[in-house]
């Protein structure tokens, strides 16, 4: 079986393996208070060009979003989201249950628009009504499509009307950052945004994220909402110890991962499009979306693992593939065969 | 620098290490639904003796309290719980984060009495206060004593008189069921309450516990509570995996570790001891208490690391000090020589 | 000045300060567990023939929403609304603040449909996706139409289909059951939905609404839940006395002074509508839109107290004009006049 | 039947029913916008020579201190409170619905002293721990008793040392500050705190309370909170109007009606006391507490209503018996002659 099922199929690249072996062994203190773990901040202050910026490493995508989210708002205020985001989409609530609503917009390609930050604006008239406080999205989204900088830019305008807090959910960062339409680097996302997470789970870490924050507001007391949220490590280190494999050195491992993710996408998007396949979405990241006949998508499920992602009219289904760290131009070549088979 | 920090001061011990190392490149479905945590929670039903459990792996302790606690409260319902303990005392509000009370008495050498559970009861009058609904209680307690199982039994006695649930935070079980000390196995654990965990995070492990459900009411959608609750692991596996390496075999790993904990701990006592030197409490798992002179402990300090943990009166205080699976022998004699020098 | 601003803009009808006046001095226990309450509920479930219905009488209408949505749902659950409904527009964020969503969908003149019930379960698959357990309509809606039979069983019938409990904020029940339009009876109300409310507020009382819950399951210690979200009146008698004057008797008060706050809207909407106005929604209760020139407002604005609802394109706006129990002939016709000079 | 239930068994004081009557056909907008809340928000600023106050008029005690709590506190803040403290013992968990926890020490005779904020503080570390942020108490207690002005300044010294907010529930506000041990204004309360009370439903009022905000950062959005926490009433002014009735004039009603309730709880306290009856605490206001036999109870109860309290040793029991408005010296003497006839 041949897994495109996510990028999380597998345990942690080789060189994040191993650098948790060699640190194995050592004594640290607890809870994200150790060398590795200020030492992966200095790596990430250092790659940002942000000598003030925050950093803390936090265990998964949810608990990262879902404690950014409660530490910044008062109990009134809201975060806007596309409503296929993520935080709203696929977390189980996880936002609500910290009192919030998730004021929803609908998305365009997966992403949030400024007319959706308006649209969302406009609920908010007066004490009966919980005020927008903070902008959520996904780079790249949850359907693999990238913001462009101006993109990135008009939303920022719009928070910086509103007054609304700018936080990127970068599950994918490094696929967004590496793909071959991408036009911002992660010193411009630092510049635009108030808080974004570099995602380590989704990009060879075994588990963890690299949250960011650039405004000193909201670090505030936020290792007591690391706690309360349940998301404070024992052997915090662990994180740590992966984002120093992940992103020191002067060529980062992550984005040679994600780079190498994009890239086998790229193989499959190309392949399947030759075969004359048509996609849902426009995605040029790690994720992509190929409409197949569901007769086709019934075979291929004998030897390939992934998920079928939503009905594409007559007899035929999106689905989702998504290439990981361990994925090889053999797997691509196995699936493009079976697909040229089958169609 | 010898840590006498806590048992979570190293990484993973070896056979878990190299069992993660040894599956890091399957592929798996994410989430906890692999054969990993499949093969794990057999094991751990198997070992319990008990086929009808249900067994989830969760990221951490606090997470593992909060997620159990939500779960089985109505909105109404409180936790009763030892002052001391661990998810009132050292959890930042976490169980209070999701609505719910945790009703406190004062505990008796680190343990609830039940007595305090009737304290508790006792201010449970009518819809105008909150209704007690589960007892929270830790084996090994926060300060390493054991509750025998005469006391277990009262407690259950007393959650059956009230309809109580009856959950036991097992962070360092194994300390307990392996001590000198211990009268109970963990089949009766298991018979005796309607939920516990064991700790894998302070024995062995990288992260991570297997919460035991043995009451189906209190499973019903569990997985989405762990996901609202933030702790639903994408590489869900890693747990799974260390549980296998825990708890596998006639001789599983995970209670060896336990017992050398305590041994070397009982050394570091017995050599205290024969120094005259005296205890906060009568701990006799890996965690141990000795009270001695301020002027003493400074020096300690420039060679190893502890916690200071109370005051004990005129010039003394009690220290933690706390065993893993990596202390040595030799870390222990270096400590008793340096107190036989200053005392 | 002539208030159109709400139904709630004068105390209560004359009958019902005549029975808290008789009662004032009566001396009895509190909480809502008294005489008059223990009347009030008997003479509610008189009126809709359901001797087993569960009676509550809560302090205003957003408690009334917010606690039953809080005691009904587990934490993993939300509830389906239209984005207009009020639980989700008007609450400042109220359901969210106890932790579950608001799923929303859009509204078709102001109602709900089973469309968008079905749309709402489309974002419901598994573990990660909260879990719709409830529809919320507001019989009438916030723009003053009214569900039909027709089409209450319908939203009924999607309930059974998904296991929804079915709950009606009926803030302006007496309006919808009084109006020309209406072809559903209080009784029939009682056996389509789970729960509903009969609204005093905004019908003569000086507050309070009564809950009728119809599902025994719902009832379980929802006193405990009534005090937790802190609409548990001391003196508890005070609603109970206001239902027994408005809805005691053959011919009861609370649909009087509905049947008369529609009327008097009637008149106003048949004097506009003969002026050439326009209408937004198509509301046959007590709450009117009509669309005016925006210097016509203007004008108005002197003399008449109301809402500007919102833009109704080049130059024109809905304003919302509302008639209460007191509003009177005469005020209807000085509006009538003053848009008949200005238009 | 004679009540000594409590404050709360009549509607309200005649001159305040007067002035809602009076004020009934008046029109205003909803939700606490209106000449009356205005004026009455002057005269309580007046009252206390604070013309920065905020006043904010509430529907009850359990959500007026529900709301300050919730708007005063970040996620990982807690409020100390007396164990005994209305907002922990007698909300059904309230405080904690919202997400913080109540962090009690035992009270002396009903208080809480300047060491119980010492011993709540000792529970507070580091980021394990939640941090104690506004201290609650109640003036008079809820078992009657007064905070001297040497007391309250003791207290907020601490909170001071600290960085705590003080907030004092003043439910029965008025018979503390008429009692005979009364030394403290209420000009001086509102010097000493952040934050308080002054209680209409135990003062005359058929329902409502006036809190006032003296620390401007408290304030921030509280209209939002009120919504969010139920507690916005449609027809607002209800509460401004009996605020207007309460506090107006030279010689406030509020104050002569507490002096009243005072002086009837002394002709108890004293005529029992001549009969040689005990008291349970030390109350000066109109709550008394006498331990009785429980077989004079039994028949004390044939004829009077009131809370049978606690066990008070062999064969007796403290009783409460709570003087209101009402309540007449006919009244008190009924009851005594019959203690003298039982005992």
């Amino acid at each position: 079986m041949i897994y495109f099922r996510s990028d999380y199929s597998q345990g942690a690249h080789p060189e994040v393996l191993k650098a948790l072996g060699d640190t194995n062994n050592e004594h640290t203190d607890g809870y994200g208070i150790d060398r590795h773990c200020e030492n992966a901040a200095a790596i990430v202050r250092k790659l940002i060009k942000r000598s003030d910026a925050h950093v803390h490493f936090m265990i998964g995508g949810t608990n990262c979003n879902v404690t950014m989210i409660a530490s910044a708002l008062k109990p009134y205020e809201t975060v806007i989201a596309a409503r296929s985001g993520h935080a709203y989409f696929h977390e189980t609530g996880a936002v609500e249950a910290t009192g919030h609503r998730v004021t929803t917009a609908e998305a365009c390609d997966g992403k949030l628009t400024p007319e959706g930050i308006e649209y969302a604006m406009s609920e908010f008239q007066d004490e009966h009504t919980p005020k927008p406080a903070m902008v959520y999205i996904s780079q790249p989204t949850e359907i693999g499509t990238v913001y462009s900088k101006a993109e990135l830019t008009a939303i920022r305008d719009k928070c910086k009307k509103y007054g609304l807090i700018f936080y990127i959910d970068g599950a994918r960062l490094g696929a967004a950052l590496t793909c071959g339409e991408s036009d911002t680097t992660i010193e411009e996302i630092a510049k635009l945004c108030d808080a974004f997470y570099i995602g380590g789970t989704k990009c060879g870490a075994l588990f963890g994220e690299a949250l960011v924050i650039l405004n000193d507001a909201l670090n505030d007391h936020f290792r007591w909402m690391i706690k309360r949220q349940c998301g404070m490590l024992a052997k915090g280190r662990l994180i740590g110890v992966q984002f120093e494999a992940l992103l020191g050195g002067d060529d980062p491992l992550l984005f040679r991962i994600a780079k190498q993710e994009n890239e086998t996408a790229s193989l499959l998007r190309d392949g399947l499009s030759k075969l004359g396949v048509k996609f849902l979405g426009s995605s040029p990241t790690n994720q992509i979306f190929p409409i197949l006949p569901d007769r086709v998508i019934k075979e291929l499920e004998d030897d390939f693992f992934f998920y079928v992602w939503d009905k594409a009219g007559e007899g035929a289904s999106a689905v989702r593939l998504v290439t990981g760290w361990g994925t090889t131009a053999e797997d691509v070549d196995a699936f493009l065969n079976r697909v040229k088979e089958l169609i």
